[in-house]
């Protein structure tokens, strides 16, 4: 009889192999590693979500022992409301995770009772053959950790999100010590956060961001305000203590900024001293240089608090002179362009705005290649997959782990999809698993598919145009001129635009009734018309407008 | 009478203030700098290109004496063949930007009988008041330069886009010693790029990306494959010499590389050992390490050569084992994710591929702060208004220019459209003209306006539904049961999506034909089939399609 292998599957990460979810399979029992969505590509128009494929999942159900949890990133957490309801089944996570999830759980009505368990990190538990064990790890947003399994073939660590940081905020540095003990006894396998692996070096200590804020704050004659992003505990932190510092009271603005902070604060993982945080009717009557706004807006959200404060938009609080604004995040890829315009509308305004091309006013959540390479030399695992990366990340990856010593034939690039089978001497890639990404748009899931992302995409380029063709039932004969609707096409209050649009109109008539004979059947029609108007309409503006027929029979 | 002032009218850029076009006029006499085009953003859906707004100078027609152009790139000359059939005035630059124009004009079929003046750095011209000499700049671009202005009032310096580079690839550095020369002489306006003015220290030398090139050559097995800016003719050059020193020959692949390095040789820009350039079909039986393919496709452009090689689309080039690629440039900002998928399709393929994030393979053509005060210490303005940057850009080199010791009320960050007096002693914004962006929409130069985007947005985001009403002309009411037809709205291959789209059907047939009555006029059942429709399937799907009545007449 063979020996049961285990086997390693990522499924979902949008082009980040591995990032939102993954899955582990040894014999009768599947655990699942985080539970995130993704936001749209740029091409993916309309659809608000994206979230992992887990047919795999439910086709196996009766093996799914549970889902455990990282860290509480969106990327991470986010599509559990979506899967709980169809996968019910336990989630592990630490303490403010699971108030994250709550948070979730409850703002997107979830009906579904699901058994979330607190785990700290150092605690263990077990999920059929595996025995889980979550270690502490340094990333951009508190209570993250890393996992320990252990199953029959040996032992699995799983990095998560992480860097190091010998001074992190809040003392709870990356566990080195049982990391390194674990190399001791013998890894099997490490699977290893790849985001930053194309940067040189250390990423820098969140220690230096507050002293960048301290200084910034002991300086600024006027209101400090600060944004970043609502999870980045630590970061408001050292807001808070900053603040407390010079005199100044803390001012919290934006929904997502209030609840997380509270939420925080409640669990102990955020502490102000009293009467540092304000309520916005306090403002009045409060000297600038005593006053610091915390805000979301960082991404250049729309509808966030500092960008309708940037476009004099907001109800409350605009832009005075002698405002300092830090932006204390770095723009995700998509949003740069949001960002710098909110920065050009803050600058516009006469605000001093420090961001983190001009000003250490942030450090990024996860490892370079030295603590990369420093993972690889404490872990000493036998075989390696790289995750959460692009899959040049996971290659570059790859290729550091080879020169850490792991043995070429003993990494794995995976794709999204992939089954990766492990027996204790070696690895290989045995088939896949359907995995494509399924699209939330408004209120269903997965129903917005090729064809409908291929018409949005058609429709968006150049419009449209609705041909009304009134087909006699009896003479199966055009009635009168047919008539057409633009939208999105061409200028309909140009004389010009018009003009052309009644030409077309009249050349569908005369190709639909130029010889005065029956019309053949509607497909042959439509053709016919189509054809007719792409061919007229791209001479005549070289654009592709969609044609779309419509028939009334009279 | 009021002395004759001199005006500074930025004219468009895209958000890059007086990147693409600015006006100086005085007296009787406008002068153009540049003549640009911008490629569009996320939001202008379906538009090709941007070009700035003319009207102005249109209006002023007479006044105009000519456009000068500082560089070759498609944002400095790019609107020449749309705006000179309607401004046909004499162009005046350098030998290769005039070898790039004709191209176009060529390419563009532009049938206009354009006066294109060839002026070498160093040379000078008259254009009614206005004196002006070209001096020597480094850019990515050969041939580039700046433009000194004599006025009555004073001498402007106008630095192009510009970086120092005291070692430039063909031995033509930015022309100090003229600058210098002024400077002692008293200058009364400097205005200078800002595109790089957030970047601490200095731009490195292109001389460092031909090193790099070098050494990947020497040290490659296989093909080495190198992607850039097909204008980047410094770039190709040091190619050519690593490809030539290490007996490798270059293959040119792409139509734009190949017209522009044709160009670039013919007028003496670029310089080849005979032999070294060879044809595609001389490829076979050539060995991988005697190849250099210098291609098309570093902003992942989806036709181009790179890109379709990198996907297995290209009918004669594949990636093979052991092939280096060298992406040499950086993704302009709104192509990151294309060129990322390149990269990531490559690296699936097995290539080697290097990139200006592990690599030293590209270098920008912009200067640093360094650069930046330099200039200003050369030139030692009275007045200084920075350019080419986006308003945060021009801020900090206003504040740039502050710690350089010009004082900060003869420094002005304008926006476009502003118009600049300036007199010898002081300057003032005194108004603006009218400067929005023109959309190249296929044919239509400018039909394209904040409605069709409108309608193509929403048309974008969730599809469409028209709604097909037959109304009979004498009773005035409906006949039979309205039918939709919908686009990019929802799947509908999905039964439940069918039965949605019929229940809607029904809606709309109860709400029109509830009490037998005769229908009020188009407007009001127009009205009330949008509202009826909106309603529903808001609440069914949480999306809001367009909804497009048509009414034929039974």
């Amino acid at each position: 009889m063979a020996k049961t292998k285990l086997k390693i599957i990522p499924l979902g990460g949008l082009g980040e192999i591995g990032k939102n979810m993954m899955a582990m399979e040894y014999g009768n029992d599947i655990i699942v590693i985080d539970s995130g969505l993704m936001f749209p590509e740029e091409e993916m128009l309309g659809v608000d979500l994206v979230i992992p494929d887990i047919n795999y999942l439910l086709e196996n159900k009766e093996k799914v022992r549970g889902i455990i949890i990282t860290h509480g990133h969106e990327d991470h957490i986010g599509a559990l409301p979506y899967i709980l309801p169809q996968l019910n089944v336990p989630v592990y996570s630490t303490r403010l995770v699971h108030g994250l999830i709550s948070l979730k759980m409850r703002d997107r009505k979830t009906l579904v009772k699901a058994k979330l368990n607190i785990i700290p990190a150092g605690g263990k538990f077990s999920l059929g053959q595996f025995k889980i064990e979550f270690f502490a790890v340094c990333h951009s947003i508190a209570d993250a950790v890393g996992l320990i399994i252990q199953t029959p073939l040996g032992t699995i660590v799983h990095s998560g999100d992480f860097k190091l940081d010998y001074t992190p905020v809040g003392g709870r540095p990356t566990d080195l010590s049982r990391l390194a003990q674990l190399g001791g006894q013998g890894v099997l396998l490490l699977l290893s956060d790849s985001t930053y692996v194309e940067l040189p070096g250390y990423t820098p200590s969140e220690m230096v961001v507050g002293e960048a804020i301290d200084s910034i704050m002991a300086n600024a004659k006027g209101r400090v305000i600060i944004t970043t992003f609502a999870s980045l505990i630590s970061r408001a932190q050292q807001v808070i203590d900053a603040a407390a510092k010079h005199g100044r009271r803390v001012f919290i603005v934006g929904r997502s900024m209030s609840d997380t902070t509270k939420l925080a604060m409640e669990l102990g993982y955020l502490e102000a001293p009293p009467g540092i945080i304000g309520r916005l009717d306090e403002l009045r009557g409060l000297p600038p240089e005593k006053i610091v706004l915390l805000t979301t807006g960082s991404q250049g959200e729309p509808t966030s608090a500092l960008v309708r404060i940037a476009n004099g938009d907001h109800r409350q609080l605009h832009i005075i002179k002698g405002d300092t604004v830090i932006i204390s995040a770095s723009a995700i890829p998509g949003n740069e362009s949001l960002v710098n315009k909110t920065m050009d509308s803050l600058f516009r305004q006469g605000a001093h705005v420090l961001y983190d091309k001009i000003a250490r006013v942030h450090v990024h959540g996860h490892g370079a290649q030295e603590e990369l390479k420093l993972l690889l030399n404490l872990v000493k695992p036998k075989f390696f997959i790289p995750i959460h990366g692009e899959y040049r990340h996971l290659s570059l990856h790859t290729k550091l782990a080879h020169t850490a010593g792991i043995a070429p034939e003993n990494t794995f690039v995976l794709e999204d999809g992939d089954i990766l089978e492990l027996s204790a001497k070696s690895g290989k890639v045995v088939g896949r698993v359907a995995c494509g990404n399924v699209y939330v748009d408004g209120l269903s899931v997965g129903d917005i598919g090729g064809v409908v992302l291929r018409n949005r995409r058609m429709l968006s380029q150049d419009g449209m145009v609705v041909v009304i063709l009134a087909i006699n039932q009896q003479t199966g004969r055009l009635v009168g001129r047919p008539d057409v609707v633009s939208r999105g096409f061409v200028d309909t209050d140009s004389p010009e635009s018009m003009k052309m649009l009644k030409e077309s109109c009249d050349m569908v008539a005369k190709v639909l009734d130029h010889d005065g004979k029956r019309l053949a059947e509607w497909g042959s029609i439509n053709n016919r018309v189509r054809d007719t108007l792409y061919k007229f309409y791209y001479e005549r503006t070289r654009r592709r407008p969609m044609i779309l027929p419509v028939m009334v029979k009279v």
